[in-house]
């Protein structure tokens, strides 16, 4: 099987399972784990932030950011396509009671205008702004980078309105690849950030959730309510700490994708998105097929991806993906369907 | 003062008044007052519903029918100027913990191609819709008489899906007027109607919240959660009673907002929303001046009006205005500004 | 019928009924309702506090005042038996996300020590101590009325934990009756109070929630929130400023509730609790029967009043009953059971 | 150092560190990991349940089941001393809008006439009982084990009135040694149980929830929405595996508690609870010193242990601890106080 369905599917390496065996363990609830302490350091220092906190999923950093940075029944600015709004079940209302208003943005980022027009100051009837969130690298758009400079934008204009600014970085460090910027300059305009140590970087548990040490000894609290505090959790920090290492390899992914992008965009009917990193998206309308059809026929030729709309399909290169596999996907796909 | 701020300044004329001092009163809380068994009664029968509860205020309405038709971390469709998302400080993800899925609509209404692609099946990631929420008239888009064929294709395109809808009708009968059809024909689409008493109609105080006998029997439950069960409530239920005989006036109130676009369309920098109600919007751009300077201009000459905008402006008739006031209102216009 | 289930049911007399036929009223949501505006401002100075509101209900009050006090994921501290905890749906979870830690109080107030114990610091574990509410009179213990220096005692022990406390005062003013003291003076540790208007002072609608203007200010959005927003609602309000004049009058109430709990105690079976305001609380244990079975045989007579328990029974005096009324109650009593 | 804080600082011995080399993994939100749904599948029929979910702590297991339950607004009977009550950060009312009945109990758990007393049907006034929640071994009460027929007491009274029940078996395994009965005998009366890899049977990190398939199936779907999804989650799976072959070492935990508990009883002013399972309490009232000067005298002698009220400490004897460990324990308490 080759599996684009995802870079969550990515497994551990010899070294990660080393690293797991061999790790400096504590408990991590009383703050004891050493190989944690490490991790939240080094990854801290990795985006420029002053603290970081493991969390045993991208999912739970983007909820306790919004749960720490705002009031309740306040606003938060994002992306219709956002992650956050699409795929973590109404979070931001459950657990903080937060309306979100969801804007259409030009490549998934509010430009600083959509900022100052969406903004409600509190009053009387109208829940103030408490939060704008970002995502970089835009996932349900196509794993688009977003510049620094449209971050910084955004940024600003929250910022002139004293309102926090959270970024979903899940994919943070393709950005940055695919930008040839640091990390951490994408994420010096924002107040805090969540990245994932389990997607293209390859570690089998955990992400990570950085800002100011007020912001993350407070975030360390509302782990604990959402029940993320683990104890030797060392075992899975180590590995976390060697996919860090793994950062310079996201080139080879994003090559992959565009290798794939420009094998797919010769199959008739299939309409390509140039991918900026490791994700491409096609719509296959032009075969005249739906979503799951397509799937079901790479399926049978053992090539994997994810559907994302009615004619849409998204396909995700990663570390467990060489190059040959993708010739043989594209194979696969060419017998599949006809060359245009 | 000619205050077109707004239909809720209407205050109860002397029928009313009398109406509140002879009203024969019980305790609410035990269902014991006749006077509001009438009205809620009378309610449901003006609206072709089963059953109808009496709420202090439109807000409560709506807030209790999205919290009695949904479940915890569903999602609610609703057009993004609609009342419930812009004016209840956020209620939906306050009290019932739900997302907004805001869309962008034709004249206020979802068409049933937008609900079919933003309905979501709810599954491990995605919170499931729970409620498409109506608005008719609609009033941030200017008082829009939404027809009944309208409510109809998207309550149908809800139901498909078995997903309930609830219609915020605060100004529910002037569209019946607009339209020249029963209210109960525009509510007949829908599970829940939300009226008020309290605008148009001028009552003094309250709303009535309709739907099957079930819904309202949950419905009184989460009202008095919400602290709006009210003791010897006949005394406000009796001018209420009286308002529901009003509805032939609104006819009126149209009448006035048309001759007052006409006269504020002939003023310079004026752009005039053509009303199909009682809501007048001016967008005062041409002038060359903001919202504030212009409302300051009209008050310093006895005429209010709402801010809706950087530079627009709602006008709001209603029975405590006459023709000759809107006469008097479109001379001080026309002294404050030059006609074109 | 005498009605002896509660003093909700008491009706607006004729002075109450002029006072709504004659108000001036203006739009309340606005700030501009003249009679609401006096009635706020007379309610603060009668318990000496800065500033009031008016709520449509005492459980709206309790609610906004939880809200306002405390962060989520707080916790209260409350006796056991409070209404807070009893009738109110469980709003401070629903509303406030806060765990109340019931105590097992004498005549329902913590005392200090019981503050010092079951006061929690905010840890990584643990919630907070949010607010401590009290009551008074503690209506499900029989109408206790609490001496000033226990509420006094309570608050200080709060306060040197910089822990807010609010005061369910529903019936307030029995309390200052019974123990002649000002209401002002039984309020002044405490950090907010509410009452009612609309239980022994006779109002048909309403009740007060008073404390410093920043409070009250952020107590009326959260009124807005939960639909507690009324148009002209001097048509109540001018009825609740006569029944801030009836006062005087509750010490008729408690007169007959002596009177009626003297003569309820004759009866064989019946266990009474010496009553301390409006409230009589009666064990029927003894009689062999449960509280159905008594409360029938009396409403057969004629007589109402509240199931309070297996074997316990409410009577509640109020200004709609007579002397003669407890006279013909208490001989409606006699002819359903045996004297002892 | 000998840590006797908590069986939650137990570190993975080599066995576990093999396993999380070598296990076999995939991407469990997929639900595609193989050692998880092995693990998964081992725990349910540890405990005689349908199914079970591995989540990355107790908190997370106990306040998914709460939410499941569950609907919002209802009450939960539980013990004032339980872990959900004190440790979980107000959780049931943050995450499920609950409120928690809290009962004095005897050793822990309400008897069936409590319940039958607390329990509240669902009226306008008052939030239904929606739970039952038990603790077994009880914690916060010296590690007590809970007899089979206590449970099935408590949870027949429960079910009864057509309320579940959910116990926090967080150390499950060590009330079934002690009582010498199977985990599943004690878990049978109940609907759901959660219980802990990661305390006395060592696993790095990690709980299991287990219930009916229906159940668990729904609680899959909250632990997403807390964030507890999880990757390659087989990492630490597999050492949790190995936890559940350590049951039958939990034996000798409890014999370093009797140990320990008769050693310490020896001390002049240490008054100290029968050990049950592998809690020891101890009240040092008796010695004139606060909890933080004895727990200080003793870490300086290298044993710690936890503060649990200002004269009381909790010792937790584990699978790090050895016999000889207790004694050096002993020593060195016996160098720090007086013997009596």
């Amino acid at each position: 099987m080759i599996d684009l369905r995802s870079d969550t599917v990515t497994k551990p390496d010899n070294v990660m399972r080393e690293a797991a065996h061999n790790a400096d363990v504590g408990d991590d609830v009383y703050g004891e784990d050493p190989t944690v302490n490490e991790l939240e350091a080094r990854a801290a220092e990795a985006v420029g932030m002053e603290a970081a906190l493991y969390v045993p999923s991208g999912t739970m950093g983007n909820q306790i950011a919004a749960r720490v940075h705002t009031d309740r029944g306040q606003e938060v600015l994002a992306d219709r396509k956002s992650h956050v709004v699409k795929y973590e079940l109404g979070g931001f209302a459950q657990h903080a009671e937060l309306q979100v208003r969801m804007l259409e943005t030009d490549r998934g980022v509010p430009s600083p205008d959509q900022i100052a027009d969406e903004y409600v100051a509190e009053d009387l009837h109208r829940p103030g702004t408490g939060l704008v969130c970002l995502e970089n690298t835009h996932n349900a758009r196509g794993g688009l980078a977003i510049a620094p400079e449209r971050i910084a934008a955004a940024a600003d204009a929250a910022r002139e309105r004293d309102v926090p600014v959270h970024l979903d970085g899940a994919r943070l460090f393709n950005a940055a690849t695919a930008l040839s910027v640091p990390a951490a300059e994408l994420v010096d305009p924002v107040d805090s950030v969540m990245f994932c140590l389990s997607k293209g970087l390859g570690a089998p548990v955990g992400s990570m959730l950085a800002g100011s040490e007020e912001f993350v000894e407070r975030a360390r609290r509302t782990r604990k309510l959402l029940g993320g505090g683990m104890r030797q959790a060392g075992i899975i920090a180590a590995p976390g700490l060697q996919a860090l290492e793994n950062v310079s390899d996201l080139e080879t992914d994003h090559e992959h994708a565009r290798l794939l992008a420009d094998g797919l965009a010769e199959i008739s009917g299939f309409d390509v998105q140039e991918p900026e990193t490791n994700i491409v998206l096609v719509d296959v309308a032009g075969t005249g097929l739906e979503t799951e059809t397509v799937l079901e026929e790479l399926a049978e030729r053992d090539v994997l991806a994810t559907p994302f709309g009615p004619t849409t399909i998204r396909f995700c290169t990663h570390r467990d993906v060489s190059g040959d596999d993708i010739e043989t996907a594209l194979e696969a796909a060419r017998n599949a369907f006809d060359a245009s």
